[in-house]
Parts: structure tokens; sequence; C-alpha cells
């Protein structure tokens, strides 16, 4: 049987779980189809660097066609959530910024927690961070 | 209207174009997907290690579910063609070392070349990646 799926299915099938960090990078890459009007076209031009390597950019490359391969995604570590998206060369792009009150819920307890606590921590988190008010979410600037 | 991808068309689709080098990538994630017996489940816990950067490595990451984002597919700079896959916690494992031969249609030419010329160019060599003789295509070692 043949079913479209979601982009949140895309992302999830793609990146093999569902945790806090595919979340927020799934919420940072539709902010900036939306800002840059960016469609997920596979031909798209657009570069994205990441100031911190996590789960998130996984939903950057099936969602904003940033691929690892390519070389349209790259890191540059910081051990900061900041992602930057830029139409290679134009100026046009944006820096998405992740607020503190959203970096709290991916801080990692695991040595503390069991298997089931840690589940329901990340649901919460996960809910969080699909859910929470943009304003709360992140600082949008554009280029 | 929904209609089911072939694995060619889910890679070429995320990498978002056709070319030597994820031609490459292609047939070496196959081949070690029938050497380990890798079903593309998107809970593997296979790992790549890529001896260079390409093209090539977003076939692994839509094929084989090795993701950047998930930190299961690296690379470690040599300038060759050298794949390795491993399952996480075992001795299960193989290696994947493309021939000379291959490596002759993946060399740029591209400053000499009209975009006509390298296009045609970029399908012979598609072509030769994709359809020579396996035992002339790599050198396969299983852990």
């Amino acid at each position: 049987m043949c079913v479209e799926k979601t982009p949140w299915e895309q992302v999830v099938d793609f990146h093999g779980h569902t945790c806090p960090e595919i979340s927020l990078g799934y919420r940072v890459a539709q902010i900036a189809m939306r800002e840059l009007g960016i469609r997920p076209a596979p031909n798209s031009q657009l570069s994205v660097v990441a100031d911190t390597h996590s789960c998130a950019l996984d939903a950057f490359q099936v969602l904003n066609h940033a691929t690892y391969g390519r070389g349209n995604l790259t890191v540059n570590e910081k051990k900061n959530h900041v992602y930057h998206f830029q139409y290679s060369g134009t100026s046009e792009g944006v820096q998405i910024s992740i607020k503190t009150a959203v970096l709290e819920h991916l801080a990692g307890t695991r040595d503390i927690l069991t298997t089931r606590e840690q589940q329901t921590k990340d649901l919460e988190a996960i809910q969080f961070i699909l859910g929470t008010e943009e304003t709360l979410f992140c600082t949008i600037l554009k280029a």
C-alpha cells in the first residue's frame, strides 16, 4: 500500500527515531522554509550551517534539501543551537536561535532516570518543542 | 497521486541530483545491504565510516539508515573511496573498496568541457558505475 507521508513522518522515518532534537530540527526547518519562501524542491541551492551537531540536522536534510553528501549542510561547532540558512550566491538568509527555555528541554539526564522515566521526559520535551508559541521558541534574524 | 518510489528514486530525490558519485554510493549501499543482510529498517544500528567525503554519502543515509544527524555516518578523510559498514556492538562488518577503473570515471574535468560534454561524460560514468560487473567495481572484505 502506498500512503503519502507527512513532512513529520518523512523526517522521523529518515532519522530513525523520535527525540527532542529531531523535533527541534523539524520546527526550525519549517520556520526557515516559511521565512525564506523555500519550497521543498530537490534542486534548492540552500546552505545550512549549524552551530552544533545534533539529531536536528536530519530535519534540514529532509525538509530543506541541504544534505551532508552534497556539502550544503555543515557544522561549525560552538555548542549553540543557532542555525543559519542562506541561499548560495545571494545575501538572502535567516538565522534562527533557539531560546533558553527550549534548550532546557534538551538537557540530558539519562544516567539518573529509568527508561520509562526518560521516555516520559522525552515525550514532554517533544510536545513542548512542537507546541510552544514561536516567540518563546526562537529568535529569528533575517539577512 | 501517490507512487511508491524505487530505492534509486529515493536516493536521487533526497540527494537532489544524479551524478557519478551518488551512483557509486547507491551501488555500495546495495552491496553492503546484501553482504550484511541489512534490511532498510530505520532502527538499524549500522555505522558507516567513509574514507572520503563525497555525494556518495547521501546514499548511505537513505538506504542504510546511517544518518549524519544521528551520528552513525562519519568521514575519516583519506581521499580514498573505501567504505566501512559495521553493526555497533558486534564484529560484523564489511569493507568495500572501489577499484581504479571506476575511480577514473569520477575524475573531474569540468573546467575543460562544455556543459553538454560534461553531461554526456557524467551519463557515461553513471552507466559504467551502475552497470559494470561487481568484480570490476569493488573489492569486498568481510569482518
